[in-house]
């Protein structure tokens, strides 16, 4: 029997990681984000902050090329992807769960009973929270959002073959911004 | 103070209307969608199965232009929208309600307390359910639905100039496919 698994794509700033984490501390499952990407690291022996960031990026990407050694074929990026695939796909094995982001909801989609949930919220919710959250920077949070979001959507793209934050692609997806975070989490969980 | 009104766009055969229907009547709020068609064309003095038709088609369209007895400017699609515009307005105005289709959610942006819905499924989903519901028709389900969905898409792209099914659109949208009809109702009628 297959196990029941959430995942959860976001817009950065939505909240997408805390209500993931909500939604698994209530249901008392495992909710992997950086606990995901430590496991990356340590299989791969890649530096754990290096692959933070070229989660982000898509091959063929100015990181993806200066850290490639060759013009063309798999680059690290890609190798990086099969490692992530195959630990998502073993975490999904293993028990209930929620995993956020990295494409989880493509890699799982025949391999296990998953609830695909999207979440966002427009520019100006996601601004003022990633402020809160992650403190001021140089470049506007506007620029920030729209950087991250950029990449986010190009990696989703260039793995899947599908369009990120596309409804039809999901379950449910979520504004957070109008709905509120405590109630993405009740639905998310009523769902379940 | 504005009244709280829900707004459904749906994919054909996804089973939106019903879901609407269905949570008008458990709110005791009114649902309009055939009854609005009709009072558009009441107003209008055209045709209603026209109107109906005419719905479906973004200016410019076959339809359109057949209609239409000038090469630019305002023909007669452009003529009901205005119409729909002004009756979706006063709806809203008049009381908390249901309004399936018409581009609803986008005509009240900014002048409803709006909770604005999606309801898509995938293709074998909603083959069934408009063969059940509509009958078998010379052309097949699929094709069908590919018509359908096109038009739909084109008169909100039009008019809105947003794209249909894009979650950023909708406050919340659900795969009545996998969520199931029931599941749908409950979470709108929760979130009003």
């Amino acid at each position: 029997m297959q196990n029941r698994v959430i995942t959860i794509s976001r817009e950065f700033g939505s909240g997408g990681r805390t209500i993931g984490k909500k939604v698994a501390e209530e249901l008392g499952i495992p909710c992997y984000d950086s606990e995901l990407l430590q496991k990356i690291a340590e299989e791969s022996g890649f530096d754990e902050n290096y692959i933070k960031d070229a989660g982000e990026y898509a091959p063929g990407g100015f990181l993806a090329s200066a850290f490639s050694h060759r013009g063309a074929g798999p680059n690290n990026a890609d190798y990086l992807w099969e490692i992530q695939y195959k630990i998502i796909t073993e975490l999904a094995e293993k028990g209930p769960c929620v995993i956020v982001g990295r494409c989880a909801d493509y890699i799982l989609r025949d391999k296990a009973d998953c609830l695909k949930v999207f979440v966002h919220a427009d520019l100006s919710f996601r601004a003022e929270r990633i402020v809160k959250e992650y403190g001021e920077r140089d470049v506007s949070p506007e620029q920030r959002l729209k950087d991250k979001d950029k990449r986010r959507a190009a990696y989703y793209r260039f793995y899947t073959d599908m369009k990120w934050g596309h409804a039809q692609n999901y379950d449910i997806t979520l504004n957070s911004g109008t709905l509120g975070i405590d109630k993405c989490v009740a639905i998310i969980k009523q769902l379940y």
